[in-house]
């Protein structure tokens, strides 16, 4: 990453309502106290404390009922010593009082109210600006907006904020033996994967997809398309082509499209050996391998951080803790990432290895996390305590 | 649930290019061999394995090649005994091969290759249907589409699925004080907060919500409102009117609208003690208190779980095992939710409790799980593991 100049996604200006699953692009100030007024935490009289101090069944305080703040409104006016307004839950409380009593505490007959329970000062109250007040920071910049989060915006009286689109990853995939699914199979031809794998990862991380063509494997039309994804995207995924193959194009393309060019190429890791990291400019690369389970494992673990500064935000690290259910053996030169199925069991969460090879997708199929077994580490006892990291996935339960 | 017809939401058929994050309303079988033919795993010669059997760089073996497979198309023809064909990763094995030898393991020169390494049957091959075969049950009914399995369903042959259509979920809102964001607002007013949060949460969750109007304070159009709700969607979240103000519509509306009616009116938890849950016919309502974090915290809580019954979904039972950073003390009377911030801290994730009354929205707003005190329960110490449950959230890092 520290060879590639930072590059953010574009700024757009939105509604509050179309915020949910936003990242914010600048920092916000609340513009208004939350709640902006004081108000009633019951149904009941706004009340002067002094006026109920010490009020109990056996020594009850009277006040006199000067009349009621209706919701929404304004209170009619103050009250005095001795005075009291009806208020309900929320309502705004009248200038001169500076608690509320609970209905089920008093009892009214001929403009007063008897009260049978103290209140001290603020009891029963919210005061203006508990929640928020008018221009503290609310959100940092990149603070990602959660249900509450944008509910809070509201709140606070926001309705436009700036946020990134949605970073556009271009997505250049190779071979000409893929069938899309529904389209006639032909012997030799086999069905894409990738395509709908990796497109469906790119949305559930957040990210807007742009779908080209299928790169012929030939180097003019590999380079003329990866010309046109880089000018058009924020980032672009290359799928295939980066194989030991004679289909190698991958970075050999990469490097001729300028500066920094490739960065990586090989990882120490399985699935995903043949992965190629680069940019072209500030413009990151991602050259995923052909296989399925490779692509995937490769644009969750090296991709997503990558792309994700595009939106100037860190991954997750927060991992979940599970009970490894089986012992995992692999060769200890290479890092793993073996898929998990996570369940719960006698109130802990168990990670199920999934063995197979990387041919296997259904094994990703029926993962939930993926668990990493550093490099020169060849085992993991069943029992260990693990971390799993989920894999990216659209809203669900 | 148990006094609730079932209710799924409408199915409709899809193309996987659309699938990602949807639910699958039946299940679905493999429709070719994946792969559909037995493929080479690496880039070399297709042989029979016995011609190689013993080969090894001091007693290499040889093979006469008869012929290339080109990628994308059927083998050109069959090998014979001593016969071997050209091939790369992905290449579709010709009749009578059995086994695949790595280029690096080979020389070439006039039609003739030497192989300096053995392999047995199944070397460097993947067979046809090793990862799925052709009517093999591939998905139950109820399964979320991640991306994993977007592409496994692809690479299937499987292009068209029956799918639940994201159920809608009326949000009748009452409340003649609040405004939202953007709009002028007067003395005893406040800015709504539950539209937005409410909304935000039902899209991060999956769910379709159905915005409608203000609901004013008012019986019969209240009672309007929840008819119309009730005949337009799949479910009603009210929210407000469920307090023990003389606003208190909601209980009275669900059960005139019809059997079962309510089914729970309060329930021991704080926040969320007003909540009404019920029912008019197979739709369910949930009866949502008016202050924003009770609203929030029940909607996730017990809204959550009688919603996902429209996707024949079970909420989520993997927690995040976190590690309590400061000690809870709270009414033992009551079932408590804590929201928590997680951090991983010294290679564990803590949990930081972050405590507040329900008028302060800026609590969930930075919190990113809830922890739950049991009834009973009056205290968790700080340093106790904890399960934090995290808050629904839209697609995210």
């Amino acid at each position: 990453m520290a060879a590639v100049p930072l590059r953010r996604a574009r700024t757009v200006s939105i509604s509050v309502r179309d915020a949910i699953g936003r990242t914010l692009a600048s920092g916000v100030r609340a513009v208004e106290d939350v709640p902006p007024f004081s108000r009633s935490r019951v149904d009941g009289y706004a009340v002067m404390a002094d006026d109920v101090a010490g009020a109990s069944t056996e020594r009850p305080a009277t006040v006199r009922v000067v009349g009621e703040v209706a919701m929404g409104a304004a209170p009619p006016g103050p009250i005095a010593r001795g005075q009291a307004m009806r208020i309900s839950t929320g309502g705004a409380l009248p200038p001169g009082a500076d608690a509320a009593v609970m209905i089920e505490d008093t009892e009214e007959s001929d403009g007063i109210a008897t009260v049978r329970d103290a209140a001290d000062a603020e009891a029963n109250v919210t005061l203006s600006g508990a929640d928020v007040r008018r221009g503290d920071p609310l959100f940092d910049a990149a603070t990602v907006l959660t249900p509450a989060r944008v509910g809070m915006l509201a709140g606070a009286g926001i309705d436009k904020i700036d946020v990134y689109a949605p970073p556009r990853v271009g997505m250049l995939l190779t071979g000409d033996e893929l069938v899309a699914p529904g389209d006639p199979i032909h012997p030799g031809e086999i069905r894409d994967i990738n395509r709908f794998s990796l497109a469906g990862a790119l949305v559930a991380m957040g990210f807007e997809p742009v779908q080209y063509e299928r790169v012929p494997d030939d180097r003019p039309a590999f380079e003329a398309a990866f010309a046109r994804a880089i000018e058009e995207c924020d980032a672009v995924v290359v799928s295939g082509g980066s194989s030991a193959g004679a289909r190698d194009f991958t970075p050999d393309i990469v490097q001729a499209a300028g500066p920094p060019g490739v960065i990586v190429h090989h990882v120490r890791a399985k699935p995903g050996r043949p992965t190629v990291l680069g940019a072209v400019g500030d413009k990151p690369v991602i050259g995923l391998p052909g296989n399925p389970v490779s692509a995937l494992v490769m644009l969750e673990t090296l991709g997503k951080p990558i792309l994700l500064r595009l939106l100037d935000r860190k991954p997750n690290d927060v991992a979940i803790r599970a009970r490894l259910s089986q012992t995992i053996d692999v060769t200890p030169s290479l890092e793993h990432r073996i898929p998990v199925a996570l369940h719960r069991d006698d109130g802990e969460v168990r990670a199920r290895p999934l063995f197979g090879t990387s041919a296997m997708m259904h094994i990703l199929a029926f993962a939930d996390a993926l668990v990493t077994v550093p490099l020169g580490v060849g085992r993991i006892d069943g029992g260990t305590m693990v971390d799993a990291w989920p894999l990216s996935a659209p809203p669900r339960a």
